[in-house]
C-alpha cells in the first residue's frame, strides 16, 4: 500500500501531482525534494506536499517511502533513476511523468524490475500549460487529460501499479498503455511538432518586428484569436524543451521536415487549384474531429 | 442618412453585420441579396435582413439604398463593385469587409469617388469562425474585434461614411486607419501566415495517417489543447481562401517562405543551443503579448 509517496521535481506537474492527490482523498504521506528550496516552499504552502527534503538528502528519504514520483525534464528523470536505483528494494515503486519515453524505458530495463530491485512504471500525463513551476498548480489539472503509460515487461510491484494507477483515473486523467517508440512517434505529431511550429513562429514575428515599433503595434492591434491560438506555446520554456528536443531528435527532424515541405507545397501553389486539395484535406482532418 | 442598406452576400459576416446593426439600434431598412436563395432564406429567418432579392435583381434595388455592404470572398467583391459602380449615384456610399485590401483599393480607385459616382470605403472586419455561413451569424461578432479601414484620398459621401463608423464602433469594433499595402502585408503576419500554417498541419497529419486507423485512433485520444489549437483553423473553408491567396499571393507566398527557413533552422539545432535563443525569441514575443 502507497503509504508514503516522494515527489521529485515540484513545478507544474509534481505539485499537480500533490493538489490531485489530496484532492482524491489520499490520507498518506506526501514529501517533496527537488533542486530548487523555493520551489519546494511554494509546494508546501500551496498544500502540494506535507513537507519536503534538500536534493542532498533525498536518497536518505528514497528508501524509506512506498512510491516514487519522477517529475521534471526528462535528462533530470534520467539522472535520478541513476541515482536512485541503487538505493531502492523490490518493494518499492518508481514511476515518472516525462515527456519521452524510449530513453527512459532503456535505462528502466537495465535497472530496474530486476530481482532485488524496484520496479519502474513509466507514464506521461498529457497535461500542463504553456508556462511552468509550482504556482500555477492545479488539482483539477489532469482532468479529462490522457495518461499514458509505456509499462516493461514484468513488475516486482504488481499492487503498487495497480494503486498508482488506481490514484491516476482518481485524477479524473484517462489512462491507455502505449509502446514507448510509437509513443514518442505520436508525440512528436500530437505535441512536439505543434510546439516548435508556435516557437519558430514567435521567434520569426519577434525578430521580423524587432527594429519595427510601429510594426508591433500594427501586430498587437490587428492580431486576433488566429495569431494568439498559433503563438500561445511559444511562451513554453526551454529548460523543458530542451530535454524533449534531445531525447526525441529523430522524431521530431523527420516530422519537421515533412512539414516544412508541406508548407512548401502550399506556397507553390497559392495560386493554383492544387490548393484546394490541401484545404480539403485539412477539412477533412478537421470534420473527423469536431 | 442610411435609412436603407444593400447588403451582398449574407454569409456570416454580411449576416452578422445586418443582426448586429439591429442589435444596435438601427431602424432602417436591410436588405439582403447573393447568389443563394437558401442562405439568404437563412439570414431573413433569423432576422439579419428584413426582405431579400435575388442576384438578378439586385441591380435594381442597387440605387435605392443609402449603403451597399460588399460582404464576401475578395473575388466576388471585386465583380460587385464593376457591376454596381455604373448604376450608383454621388449620394450613395459603398463599403466592404474584404479580407485584403489592395486590390480593391486599386478598383476602387478607377470606379467610385469621382464626380457623378458613388464612394467607397475599403473596410476590414478581424472578426470570424473557422466555418463561415449565415447559420453561424452574431449580432456579437464584431465585439472587441478590430475593424480596419484603407480610406482613399477624397470622398462624396463624407456624412455617411461618418455614420458607417459610427455603426461599426456600435458594434463593439475597435477601428484603425491603415495603408491598403500595409494592411495586407500585417495581415499575411497575423491572419494568412497562421492559416497556411494550420492548413499545411492538419492536411499533413490527414495524409500521414489516411491508412493508418490505430494511428488516427492514438492521434485522437492522446492529442490535446496544443493539437486543437494549431489545426482549428484547418477548417477554414477553401472558397473564402482560394480569394485571399490568390489576391496576396506575394505577401503570403514571402511571409511562408521566412518560416519554411525558420523551421528548418530550429530542425537542424534541436540539439544544439541554438535552440534556446529560439525558445528565447519566442518567450520574449508572447511575453510582450499576454
Amino acid at each position: 500500500m502507497m503509504r508514503r509517496i516522494l515527489i521529485v521535481g515540484t513545478g507544474l506537474i509534481g505539485a499537480s501531482v500533490g493538489l490531485a492527490l489530496r484532492d482524491s482523498g489520499y490520507d498518506g504521506d506526501i514529501i517533496g525534494t527537488g533542486p530548487t528550496a523555493e520551489t519546494l516552499k511554494v509546494a508546501q504552502n500551496m498544500g502540494a506536499v506535507h513537507s519536503w527534503v534538500r536534493n542532498n538528502d533525498a536518497d536518505l528519504m528514497a528508501p524509506t517511502v512506498d512510491v516514487i514520483l519522477l517529475a521534471g525534464p526528462v535528462m533530470s528523470i534520467l539522472d535520478w533513476m541513476q541515482r536512485l536505483a541503487p538505493l531502492l528494494n523490490e518493494r518499492q515503486l518508481v514511476t515518472d511523468v516525462g515527456s519521452t519515453k524510449v530513453q527512459i524505458v532503456a535505462l528502466a530495463e537495465k535497472l530496474f524490475n530486476r530481482p532485488g530491485r524496484a520496479s519502474f512504471l513509466p507514464g506521461h500525463p498529457m497535461a500542463g500549460k504553456e508556462s511552468g513551476g509550482a504556482a500555477l498548480a492545479e488539482a483539477k489539472l489532469f482532468q479529462g487529460a490522457m495518461w499514458l503509460f509505456t509499462p516493461l515487461e514484468r513488475s516486482n510491484a504488481a499492487e503498487l501499479e495497480a494503486e498508482w494507477r488506481g490514484w491516476v483515473r482518481r485524477f479524473g486523467a484517462r489512462t491507455m498503455e502505449i509502446a514507448p517508440g510509437r509513443h514518442d512517434e505520436i508525440c512528436a505529431w500530437v505535441s512536439h511538432l505543434p510546439q516548435m511550429v508556435a516557437t519558430a513562429l514567435s521567434a520569426l514575428l519577434e525578430d521580423t518586428f524587432e527594429a519595427d515599433a510601429a510594426g508591433r503595434d500594427e501586430i498587437a492591434a490587428i492580431g486576433g484569436r488566429a495569431l494568439r491560438e498559433m503563438t500561445r506555446l511559444g511562451a513554453s520554456p526551454y529548460s523543458m524543451w530542451r530535454d524533449i528536443a534531445k531525447s526525441n531528435n529523430f522524431a521530431i527532424a523527420e516530422t519537421l521536415h515533412a512539414f516544412e515541405q508541406r508548407l512548401a507545397h502550399i506556397r507553390e501553389n497559392l495560386k493554383s487549384p492544387e490548393l484546394r486539395e490541401q484545404f480539403r484535406l485539412a477539412n477533412e482532418f478537421r470534420m473527423k474531429r469536431d
